[in-house]
């Protein structure tokens, strides 16, 4: 059984964010799985047969590339962004755990420029200084813990970062989030809405706390939350590397 | 004035890591500065004139950097890893704060592939899920501060990557981060100690909370604490999307 399985990030959008190994291995792949969009990143060519699946069948998605690898295929299932990062490397492993007998495969997962720092960058250094990546999406937990997970990274002034802030399906919770960062953070606070960093879509807006609402935000869009000292200089965001 | 000033991420140590965007900037620059080991990636040329620093010295080399774009070099300031996680970004905006007459300079920041998610791919993806990032070094904060983020992160079961977790000056404070951790987690918690990933050095070691001693770290490593779902599946460790 020669066939191999990766996970790996395309980064935020741009092709000049794909890490040469990323390259390298798509190079390589029999097969590449993933979601639509994802999918259609990758140049087609001979020998390389590509599979693009819908959102939210993330299961099926990785119990078919599990097959594939097993049956001596070198599977790619990107991810945008970071694979490791709310993406599809736990998907994998998830499958793995109900399918053990795809346990001996190789598997291997390859880091990409997760959205978050590719937004960062753009804006400056807001999460210069400690800060917390939280998935505000309820799909697979809670909301009170997303609620409770919140809350606590502002009583430690940790700068953060939201993914998959709001959606249709889920018009309300952003605007209930914003709600607790005003329970424990200053007006002034800066929040910056990054959308499709590195793409032709690509749009940057910083507001303070007290001016932030719901529908600064959408799917494609991460929400960088500064710590206390956040401050701006020139048309720079950015968070010092010390703190009280 | 032509000059501009670049912020780029060099990744955690392998050429395959490094962005096209950054191997493409680096290629257009007239003066590369930063710290020692760092500067010695980036390979000499005619045109080119390395300027490297010992470390600690980051507001003299941020100043140095400033100077240099404003007289029409073409600057890079090269990080490891990612610039804007606990690295030059942050300092060149600190320094940019000291010396406004640079305000008007052309400077851009280009993210890296962090030490945290190198060090996640590698081990499986025990970031998978929301997650803080730590730096645990007290030269720019209270230690008092570190130790409320840690519990604080632990009481919200985030996941955690721990930055400088220890060093020869402070051999005692990731003891202290060890003792908080036992306070609030099951001794069957899951620790990936990961130093120097993508070099010719890298060791992984994955222990339990109960297992883990001050000595498996040193500044080559991150820290990698899973949350209260983090487990392993075969030779990897990971964090389900899901929550409770």
């Amino acid at each position: 059984m020669s066939g191999w399985l990766v996970v790996a990030g395309l980064g935020p959008g741009a092709q000049t964010l794909v890490t040469p190994e990323v390259t390298a291995v798509l190079a390589q792949a029999t097969d590449v799985v993933g979601y639509i969009p994802y999918v259609a990143r990758v140049a087609s060519r001979t020998g390389l047969t590509l599979h693009p699946s819908d959102n939210r069948v993330e299961m099926d998605r990785a119990q078919h590339a599990l097959q594939m690898a097993a049956q001596g295929k070198r599977v790619v299932v990107v991810s945008s962004g970071d694979p490791g990062v709310f993406a599809m490397a736990s998907a994998i492993f998830e499958a793995l755990e109900t399918f053990p007998e795809y346990l001996a495969l190789d598997i291997r997962i390859l880091p990409g420029i997760t959205a978050m720092l590719a937004a960062a960058a753009r804006a400056g250094a807001p999460l210069g200084h400690d800060f917390c990546a939280i998935n505000l999406s309820d799909n697979l937990k809670p909301f009170a813990t997303v609620e409770k997970r919140v809350s606590l990274a502002a009583q430690g002034d940790f700068a953060m970062a939201f993914y998959n802030p709001r959606s249709a399906s889920r018009p309300h919770q952003f605007a209930r989030v914003l709600e607790i960062l005003r329970d424990h953070c200053e007006p002034q606070r800066l929040i910056t809405f990054a959308r499709a960093v590195s793409t032709p879509e690509e749009a940057l807006n910083t507001v303070t706390l007290a001016e932030a609402v719901p529908d600064m935000a959408d799917m494609r869009t991460v929400v960088i939350v500064g710590n206390s000292q956040t401050r701006r200089i020139g048309p720079h965001i950015y968070t010092p590397r010390s703190a009280l």
